[in-house]
């Protein structure tokens, strides 16, 4: 098989050095496109190889491309057109798939090419592959959720461990190499967005627009947040959720949708995604066959993501890759803007009498129903940090909580609100 | 595809129901084999179906076979004559893949049958289908490793959780229908034994009798043991393990060797194995490429079980089945009956002054390096259970060392020995 290599990163320099390893090598790399012909790159030319700045070259006369730009612009144009001259794509790519899932579809439909992008989403775990092959083609998946940023868990993981704050931990992520100079795709969730919206489309067969997902990032979490999830014998992650849930009108119909939303959760200590630390990812599937299933791995690095790439382009050597999108065996269902949980808020207020009957009186405004409130021995004043947990409600109702509380005098800002998984 | 399904029991009626449940199923199920057609069963015989207690016409006339009967006798030969006759398999027979691997290779590789096994190991977890097709096909495998048996997890969970004894464990798994009448194969490790012997042959590339694997059970296991096992901040895990370890020999000739075993382990409780509690099964995979990886769900059950049969299905039908026993790309191994690791070592004594003294000196002798000495203060100086856990030892030492202090007129019984898992 000849293969064109687009990007010759630290992703492409590891899928170089597995394919070179593999006994009977079935890959014949002949093209490696990159921006510079002349940058010194950590790993040798396939002698069968030549450098090229020419994308074009990359989508004719090669049997396989693999994409490693990332990004929708050039990626899109060299995904797009190897898969219209049925050349086979393997792409680490989630923002092109997340972004234009349903063309692919439609080019799919009438190309000879396969698309791979196992390395897409979780890394190096099979979850793409798991899923295709080995769970939406017999059994109903309800829910699909989990950890899909590295730098976000090596970031919160550190947190809960060393009570350091955000903004320390964000710079020890930016000097390891796990944080970008710019971190806002991975803070602000955006990465994990595009990740949850490919598993919505695989697991649930429903197509999401990224805009649509709900989406929280982790800044605006301090060191109170840590220890009032300590006190609820818990810790705090960064989930991408879609699930399907029944919803009843006040008619009494009953209507399939999806939620789907991207927030930091408070997770408590005796579930799995709570003890998944550091760069590790994990993906927890709930169906109706086999309850709830975790794929935990390294969720990014060189030959973790490198596996998933040539992992994916064996299988399309062996005739063993599934269709792109299957479809699910239940896929009616329509989006669900809001979701519903029991959620933790933390207020920061000064000081004064009646404030939790303020606040108590405003959540029954709202209709939500209070479980628990937390607050600490008052160390200043001026600035107090106190919790309040809900019973089960939805989001839509705890941020109108949040937004009366804080047009009040007595409240610092607007209260950050996280629900509060199950396990 | 028309279907035969041999043995009619509990997933045997969760695969008709699946089968049944799929939109435009592919599958028309012809024959059913039972032992006794006018039993009552708890799901209606597909109109298409007829029963039969001949097991020769469900391996004609057919283009698939599903064999939930279990056992190395019949089994074998329905397995057997199928693939002869070009009919593709699939089964749930962890013990008849186990037992016949390398038939079963050698009957495939002139067959134009398939054969699919995801639900022999693992239950609902598609370890099969990863190790297949997401990781041995790039990536060199260093160790699998795991909770394989439902029945004793879900005891050990409970004496973890509620501090009580195996045998009251026992008895509520029984009367809850988690474990036998006969209760040998799950407590003592042999049904994990047949999976890790899958395990390893797969992931590995090297076939062992499961009667050269190391094979410990829980049933010696005391409350005490729990109580230690928290004190080291740990818990205790049934885990079979298969991995590669390099080892050098007096002339410092290095040669890779494989260590096969199942035993209760001490697992620490910030690692995964350690948070995997009641009938839920994990494997860990460790691989040169992905690091270590995990993944979690039902290890068996109706549904779960069904899900991995009805899988390897439509993976069958969708020409998407792999080869059943790819050779890994690094095979190369010869089979070392021993083991490294830390261990845990709980000695029953009766109180007198030296036994720790005479302990050491014993250790000593048998090259134990002693890492901490537990005991908790003495309730009954007729029965002391107290600990040392030790370096990195092999097995073969510690186990002199057990039998050195079970000769000694103050030890009760031979002491109890696990190795201490890292994560």
């Amino acid at each position: 098989m000849n293969v064109a290599l687009c990007g010759a990163g630290v992703v492409g320099g590891g899928v170089l050095s597995i394919i070179s390893s593999l006994p009977n090598t079935p890959f014949i790399v002949t093209k490696v496109l990159v921006r510079d012909i002349h940058k010194e790159r950590d790993f040798p030319l396939p002698t069968s190889a030549s450098y090229t700045t020419d994308w074009k070259e990359c989508v004719q006369d090669v049997d396989l491309v693999i994409e490693l730009i990332g990004g929708t612009t050039l990626a899109k144009d060299i995904v797009f057109t190897a898969l219209r001259n049925n050349i086979h794509v393997v792409t680490a790519n989630k923002a092109l798939i997340a972004a234009h899932m349903t063309e692919l579809e439609e080019i799919l439909a009438t190309s000879t090419g396969s698309l791979g992008y196992e390395a897409s989403t979780g890394g190096g775990i099979p979850i793409i592959r798991s899923l295709q092959t080995s769970i939406i083609s017999s059994d109903k998946v309800t829910s699909v959720a989990g950890i899909l940023n590295g730098t976000t868990n090596f970031m919160l993981s550190k947190m809960a461990a060393e009570g350091c704050s955000y903004n320390d931990c964000l710079k020890e992520a930016q000097s390891l190499g796990f944080a970008e100079a710019d971190p806002t795709a991975d803070v602000e969730g955006h990465d994990a967005r595009a990740k949850i919206c490919v598993l919505a489309r695989l697991a649930l067969g429903v197509s999401i627009p990224e805009a649509a997902i709900s989406c929280t990032g982790i800044s605006s979490l301090t060191t109170d947040d840590f220890n009032y999830a300590k006190t609820l014998n818990s810790t705090i992650k960064l989930v991408g959720t879609a699930r399907k849930v029944k919803l009843t009108n006040f008619l009494g119909n009953v209507s399939e949708t999806v939620q789907a939303f991207v927030t930091p959760c408070i997770c408590p200590m005796n579930g799995i995604i709570a003890n998944v630390n550091g760069a590790t990812n994990v993906v927890q599937i709930v169906s109706e066959s086999l309850g709830t299933s975790h794929l935990l791995g390294a969720g990014a690095g060189r030959f973790p993501t490198a596996n998933s790439v040539v992992a994916d382009m064996q299988a399309i050597n062996n005739n063993l890759i599934s269709t792109a999108f299957p479809v699910p065996l239940n896929n009616e269902i329509i989006q669900d803007p809001d979701y519903t949980a029991r959620f933790y808020i933390r207020l920061n207020v000064k000081d004064q009498t009646g404030i939790i009957m303020m606040a108590g009186e405003l959540c029954h405004a709202n209709d939500v129903s209070i479980h628990a409130v937390l607050q600490d021995p008052i160390s200043d004043s001026t600035n107090v940090p106190f919790v309040i947990t809900t019973e089960m409600c939805r989001k839509s109702q705890v941020e109108k909580f949040a937004k009366s509380c804080s047009e009040l005098e007595w409240c610092l800002g607007l209260p950050l609100v996280m629900p509060i998984i199950e396990s």
